[in-house]
């Protein structure tokens, strides 16, 4: 993203720049966890909303804090717009659009009665948490993560066809064997079924009642038992090799007298021949 | 599968072959692709015919679908029955066969009426889906797991028969302890209940309502809980092993002499017959 | 187990001791395979019996079956004695105990009743089944295995322990939050429903209902999703562990000549100074 | 924990902290052992009398057992008072506390009607368990255990926060999915929903009815079922990890001039003052 401060901005909105924008001052820091706790209550708010019992007796407060929230999630907005160099290269980014998006939905609601619809998209501000990972030591291990699941998206993707086209077959197996009478009324059911039996989740809401539906539900399932071995496998080795790739622990220097690398990280004088690094 | 093209075959049947049954040109990709698709549709198409307030508004004009597809995948399979060297043994192959039967199931609708169980042929044609996995950077990782798999294929069997002897006996077990009146009312019925369990699906249709059942059940859960780990651990192990075998150990020059492969990285000499490398 | 052939027996029966008892001859593999055959098909008749619409049918034949079955393994017990040098040292080893269990049941229906609780015994017989892994490449394979979990015993009963002791504090935990009326009716019942929660089975038996139960069952589910990951962790390493010490890739002598090592498994030259090793 | 014994203590009262505070004499083992046979068996009362068939018939020798333990833990727990040196600072440790709320429950149920809430402190005295881990051979491994998850838990917050995001967006969007006529009543029961979907354990107390649903809901098992390959790759690579560094990689001398540790295996001089080891 090109969000950066205006070249020629003046001092107050370089520094407001830096604490709205970025965490690397204790200021911004401060920012970045009110504005974290700012959304988690909101989203709690709209969560207690939903609750009949607690909107019957709090509703007004509810909505008042709610209309609280999005007062302030205004001002951010229109802060971060007045701060950037660029506003709307800022509000065309995605994290742009799910700022705005998060405002609406308290003022759509006046006017429409549909706004229900818009409840998700003020939950989606959520995944501004994930901005705290850039805050100290999350970063290293959330890019670990990343880099370990990249490495590996070929494989899961030859993953996820392999489950797609099992989960079709045997979910329209299923449908010719149990049919609609049992539960198993279209493909795209039989496949939900498949999915959820694949998965280990198992409902109960649709199940095999025929003896062959039964037997091949089994075979499926110890399918699905042994198959969950294999993500976890990929992500394993990569993981495995990416840690062993990560270690820093040796300093990247060899010594100028005998030519020994693999120092200590914390090493002063050469392990072979005793001079000082 | 012995499937090349006729030898002395003309310029045009050589060129048709590469584009229909190889993936190394531009055009034979662009095929590939647009046979994954045609196929991908095809199998939606009958999702959809199954689902019943779907069928009864467009019923007329999914088997309209149905028939252009049918229609695609007849001229594909005469083509390639034209194009290939020796036609009768890709008709006998398994993708062959497979490519036949699909055609099969529209025909066979206007004629017979139990049909429905040709359905599920025609899903199978999905398994081409895994062609593309002979594009580009997909080979290797095909690969690699399937040889994780089949290295692990001992261990897996191994595995497989302790997962069905504990199933079947703990599944009498439960048999003689719940009794019919708890839906126990078979050993099978009581085994495909010890594999929805141990697989930790459990739907729930079935489940043990006395004590010593429930007892007996919490330690084929607490079993299957912990079984999951072995066929993980024997993927992971692999994958990793796999991982380090497949690191550049070996030099990638074979001896002159004898032709033996797999030298040290560091060899000066054959390990087979002492030639200079 | 000192289970051996008579020392000063007939030729004929240490032939019929190799053969009944070891694999390593042709004729010894065919009568465990035999045996194994007779094994899993007598399992079969009684998961059959067990089935009404089956048994109503089929009865009279499949207890005829039974009988053979039965008859067989008679034969085969008092062949075993006949041949082996401590007939009770045989008769007392659990196999032998087994073998022994395994034709009672057939024999007892005819006095007894209540014999419905010695099918448990008969199925019991396919814990020889285990012994094929005593064929060819299996040996090495359930060894593998076996010694990855000796090697973690100790972990495994860490993880056991907090495992169980995780699901009584959070059983009685829900057995004093939801109470009786919502299933919950023992903490043995609260534990059970723990149980069926963390190892991920849900049967939906008994499902919480209080806003405060289900937050519980929330996190109980959340540790139960995260905790799986430690006895994989523990097979996996273990496993990665144990194949990269079985790997017995190189030869365990140096070159007389130049003392180079890591020589490969079938080296006749040293890779470094190519000297006949 | 500054828990020692008195300083200038008589004899008794030395060898009385040995056996019941430290578990290095054979006393000290024996009395560990038998104060966990009294905690499960007290745990073990608590739960049967839950159990209303076995409650009615032995309600009274059961709490005359309750009262006999509760004794026994009062015992313990004075002597614990008199044997250690700083009596309060035991009795405020996390232990000290258990080990006194453990007595009240039985107390206070003379007095209290309510006293029901209590029993869950009585299971929690089973925490006493993982004392035993003190012992022998469990040491290394449980905190081999606990090191591999403190090793990881950054990695571990990284993917609980993703979980609890991911469950929280999703189980809104089922909310205004569904709505309250099929089960989704509240988005907080939407989110327990998600939370029993993805985890995998699938009680069907609620499951999506709407095809958009169960598409949504199939999208987040197959998350689910890959997801849970990140905790287990984390752990398994950790603990790969933990045992390769466990490995003698590092010399076991210490340099007698610095005292600096942890030279490698082949190091001739100290790392950190260059002198000779």
């Amino acid at each position: 993203m090109e969000i950066r401060p205006p070249e020629n901005a003046s001092r107050w909105r370089q520094a407001a720049y830096r604490v709205i924008f970025e965490s690397d001052t204790r200021a911004g820091q401060l920012f970045d966890i009110a504005l974290l706790a700012a959304i988690l209550l909101s989203v709690m708010t709209v969560m207690l909303e939903s609750v009949q019992g607690i909107e019957a007796r709090f509703g007004p407060e509810l909505r008042m804090v709610e209309w609280a929230f999005t007062g302030l999630f205004v001002i951010e907005y229109l802060m971060r717009l007045a701060v950037v160099r660029r506003p709307l290269s800022y509000a065309l980014s995605p994290l742009g659009i799910i700022d705005f998006l998060a405002i609406v939905p308290t003022v759509a609601a006046l006017v429409l009665v549909g706004s229900r619809y818009l409840l998700v998209i003020r939950t989606l501000r959520l995944l501004r948490v994930f901005r705290i990972f850039k805050l100290g030591q999350f970063v290293g291990e959330g890019e670990f993560i990343l880099s370990a699941l990249k490495a590996s998206r070929y494989k899961i993707l030859v993953f996820l066809t392999t489950v797609f086209t099992l989960v079709i077959v045997i979910g329209t197996m299923m449908y010719v064997i149990e049919g609609g009478q049992n539960g198993f009324t279209s493909i795209p059911k039989s496949i939900y079924w498949a999915i959820v039996t694949l998965t280990t989740v198992g409902y109960g809401d649709i199940s095999p009642v025929t003896v062959l539906g039964q037997s091949l539900a089994s075979v499926l399932m110890i399918l699905g038992y042994a198959i969950i071995a294999v993500p976890t496998g990929i992500v394993s080795a990569q993981m495995s090799g990416a840690g062993a790739q990560a270690r820093p622990v040796f300093k990247q220097v060899v010594c100028h007298v005998c030519q020994a690398p693999d120092h200590r990280d914390d090493a002063e004088f050469c392990w072979r021949c005793g001079e000082k690094l």
